[in-house]
C-alpha cells in the first residue's frame, strides 16, 4: 500500500475501545483517513510514504476535541478577572462586547483561538457565538476542524439587531455551511434556557433537526439559573428543556454544574452529551458538575475549555488535569476520573459529543488522521512509565510538537503553517489597545 | 553605577509592597544583588553592563519559590496514580524507596528535579527527604537555591537503619551544610506527628532551634490523620504539636488540609507560616485547605508542588492558576485567591515561609537578583491587559525565558546552562526501566 505520510518510531495512544496502546509504532495515512496502525518490528524501517515524520519516541495520540469555547473571546483574555460573575459580565465582558464585536474583531480574535489551539494539540473544537458566518471562513483558513454554531439569543445581539430574526438568520448560517467545507461543520447554539424563549428553544432545535445538525445550549452553569427557573417555571433546567422536546442525542449541554439525580436520569434517557468546562467553572466559581455521577449513568461527557475570558487559555492538556484532580478532591476517591476516562473525555468521547465520533477521536483504521504528536524528551516528562499518566498529569500545550489534521500537516516542529502567527498577534494587540483604552474612558 | 548584568525591555511585575508594575523597565544587577529598578524613558538606551539581556517586551518577575517538594522523587512521577492512597503508598511508592533510594539514584533524581524547576521558572524550592547530603551536593552543581532538610522517622529510612540516630543524623547534616555554599541553606524535616514521636518531634525541633534553622513538617495532610489523632491524643495534630512546643516562625507546616478554626487561631498565634500543595491534595483526594480563612488571620501561606508522584510535575505555574480557581470554586467566591495575592504566595510569601524574605522574592533594590523573564510573545499569552493575570491563568512554565539565580543566567533562552539534561534524561530513564522490570516481578 502507498501512503501518503507515514508517522513512526512514536508511543501509539490509540484511544481505541481497548485504549491500547503500542509502545513502538507507526500510522500510515491515505486521503486523509487512518489506513494502517501498527507496531514497528524491530530492525524494520517504516513504510515509504510521500511525507515521514520522526515521532522522536515521543506519544502520538488523537487530537483533542475541545467541545466548548467562543473563538472570539481571545480578544477579551484576562480583560477582567477576579471579580463578582455580574460585575464581570455587565461592566465589562458585556460593554466591551457590545463595542467591539464587529466582523474585524471576530476574524481576528477567531485567528488567535485557532492559533492557540493547533500549537497545543486541539485539532477540533465546538462552541458558538455571533457573527458566526465570519468565525467560520476565518477557521476554515487555519486548518483546524471544528463545529461552528450561529449563537441565538432572544436580545439584539451583533449581526442581528432584531432579536425576531435570531433562529432564521442562524438557520440560513447553517445551510450557507452545511457541506460547503470538509472540516467545519455548521450547527445552532440557543444561548440558554433563561434567555431564550420557549418557541425561540422549539424553532431553533426544529431547525437543527431539519439540517440534522447538532443543537447547543448552556444548561446549569449556575446555582443563580436553577434556583431561578425552579422559581419561576417549578422546573429545573433540564426538565424544562425536556419538556420543551429539546433533549435527544444530537443535543450537546454546556457546562450542567446544577443537575440533580433526576436532571441526569433525563439526559441519560434522552442520551444527549454534556460539555464539561471545569477550569471556567471554578475561575467563575459556579461550582462543580457531578461528572462522575453522569458517567455512571451513561451519559457521554466531554471536555471544554470555554471562552478565554474565563480560563484563560485554551489549553486541552490544562483541562485534563484540572478534570482528572478537581473530581477526585470533590468526591474524596482518588480513583475518581482516572487518566484514561479523562483522555477518553478529551477525544473520543469528545468526538461523540459533537456528533463525529465516527470520523475523529481515535486512531482507528478508517478514521480521519487528526493526530498529535508529543515530544516527551523534556525532564517535566522523564521518565516515562504510562504515557496516559504524562498527558494527564504531567503534559501541557507547550509540549505538542506535529499537528495533523485530516492527515494534513498544520503544525511542524512547533510552527503553524496556515496562520501568520506574528500578523495575528500583531493585530490582536492593537485591537486591545483600543479596548483598554475605551473602557478606560468609559 | 556599573553593573554586572542588565536586564530591560520588560514588565516588571516587581512583587514589592504595592505590587508595583513597571510598563517599561528595567533591572541593573551588581555583585548578585539588585541595585536598580526603573522605568525605561522613551529614546534612553539601558545602561551599559557586562552582561545585557533584553526582555523583548515579556514580564520580567521574581524567580518562583516551590515550598514543598521531595527532589529526588521525580524518579517515581507517573509510577502509579488513580489509586487508593494506601494502595498507592503500600504497593507502589514504598516499595520502590525502599528498593531504589539509594545515593546515585538519590543524585540523579535531584538533578532532573533541579532541571524541570529552573526550566519552567522556579529559583528556589525548599523541601527535605533522605540522603540530603547527596541532595544538597546535586542541587549546588545547579545553580539552584534550596532550602534542604533532612528527613526524621521514627523508622528505619534510607541511610538511616537505626530510627534512634535519626535527629543526631539531621543534626550533623545541618551543621555541615550551614554555611556552607550561598545557595543551599539546610534545614530539618520531621515526617510529621504521626510518624515521630513526642520526643523526636522535641529533639528534632531543638537541634533547628539551635543552629537557626527552619523545622518543616507534614500536618494534617488527611481526615485520617485528623480523626486518628483525636482518636489517640484527644488533640488535633496542630493543637498536639503546639503542646509540644514545636510552632513558631521558624516552623514551616505542608499541607495543613484538615485543620478548624482553633488550629488556624493558633498558627497565626504563633506565626508558622503554611506550604500549600492544591494539585497533590487534589490529585490524592485529601481534600481542600481553608486557604482564605488561614491568609484572614494573617498566616503566611506559600505555595508547593509536592513531590513528583503525587502530582505529577514542578510546574508552579500549573500551581498558581490551580490555587487561584479552586478556592474560588470551593468558596464559591469568584474573588477569593485573586491573582495578586497567588503571585505572592509564590514569591513573596513563599520566600517569607521559609526564612528567606529579606533576600529573595521580590524585584527590589537590595534583594538577591533571583529574577525570571517570561516570553509573552505567543498566542495564548495574546493580548495583554494585565500582566498579573497572564502569571496566573495563562501562562505555563514553557513561557519561561530566561533565569537568573543571584545574578547568574542559570536558563537563557530555554536552555539551561550547568545541567546536562541529556545525560540526566538517559540516566534517569534507564533507571526507570530497572524499576518497572523490577516492581513488575515483585
Amino acid at each position: 500500500m502507498d501512503f501518503d505520510a507515514v508517522i513512526h518510531n512514536g508511543i501509539l495512544v490509540t484511544v481505541d475501545n481497548r485504549m491500547r496502546v503500542i509502545e513502538k509504532g507507526w500510522i500510515g495515512i491515505q486521503e486523509g483517513v487512518i489506513r494502517a496502525i501498527e507496531a514497528t518490528p524491530p530492525g524494520i524501517p517504516p513504510p515509504a510514504a510521500g511525507l515521514t515524520i520522526d515521532a522522536g519516541g515521543g506519544i502520538v495520540m488523537p487530537g483533542l476535541v475541545n467541545t466548548h469555547t467562543h473563538l472570539p473571546m481571545s480578544l477579551f483574555r484576562g480583560l477582567a478577572d477576579d471579580l463578582p460573575l455580574m460585575t464581570w459580565l455587565n461592566d465589562h465582558i458585556f460593554p466591551a462586547e457590545a463595542r467591539f464585536i464587529r466582523p474585524e474583531a471576530v476574524r481576528w480574535g477567531t485567528r488567535l483561538s485557532c492559533a492557540e489551539m493547533l500549537l497545543s494539540g486541539t485539532t477540533c473544537c465546538c462552541g458558538g457565538y455571533f457573527l458566526e458566518d465570519v468565525v467560520a471562513q476565518a477557521v476554515s483558513e487555519t486548518g483546524l476542524r471544528a463545529v461552528l454554531a450561529q449563537g441565538v439569543i432572544d436580545f439584539p445581539a451583533p449581526g442581528i439587531s432584531e432579536p425576531s430574526q435570531n433562529v432564521s438568520h442562524a438557520r440560513r448560517y447553517a445551510e450557507k455551511w452545511a457541506g460547503r467545507n470538509d472540516l467545519i461543520t455548521p450547527s445552532i447554539f440557543c444561548h440558554s434556557p433563561y434567555t431564550c424563549g420557549d418557541d425561540t428553544l422549539k424553532a431553533a432545535k426544529a431547525s437543527a433537526d431539519d439540517l440534522g445538525l447538532l443543537f447547543q445550549i448552556h444548561v446549569a452553569e449556575t446555582r443563580f439559573e436553577r434556583d431561578q427557573a425552579i422559581a419561576k417555571k417549578g422546573l429545573s433546567p433540564v426538565v424544562h428543556l425536556d419538556r420543551l422536546g429539546i433533549l435527544d442525542d444530537r443535543t450537546l449541554m454546556s457546562h450542567c454544574v446544577w443537575v440533580d439525580e433526576a436532571d441526569t436520569a433525563i439526559m441519560a434517557k434522552r442520551k444527549c452529551a454534556v460539555s464539561h468546562c471545569p477550569e471556567s467553572n471554578m475561575k467563575l466559581a459556579s461550582g462543580i458538575a457531578p461528572v462522575p455521577e453522569m458517567l455512571k449513568t451513561g451519559i457521554t461527557v466531554s471536555l471544554g475549555t470555554d471562552g478565554c475570558a474565563s480560563n484563560n487559555n485554551l489549553d486541552m492538556f490544562g483541562e485534563m488535569g484540572t478534570a482528572a484532580r478537581l473530581h477526585k478532591v470533590a468526591t474524596g476517591d482518588p480513583t475518581a476520573l482516572d487518566a484514561a476516562t479523562v483522555i477518553k473525555m478529551a477525544t473520543s468521547d469528545g468526538a461523540r459529543s459533537i456528533g463525529l465520533g465516527n470520523h475523529i477521536g481515535s486512531l482507528e483504521t478508517g478514521k480521519q488522521a487528526d493526530i498529535i504528536v508529543l515530544d516527551t524528551c523534556a525532564p517535566h516528562l522523564t521518565p516515562l512509565y504510562h504515557p496516559e499518566s504524562h498527558i494527564v498529569y504531567a503534559a501541557g500545550g507547550g509540549d505538542v510538537r506535529h499537528v495533523l489534521v485530516a492527515g494534513r500537516p498544520v503544525v511542524r516542529d512547533r510552527q503553524i503553517l496556515f496562520v501568520n502567527v506574528d500578523e495575528v498577534m500583531n493585530r490582536v494587540n492593537d485591537m486591545s489597545r483600543e479596548i483598554r483604552s475605551a473602557l478606560k474612558k468609559d
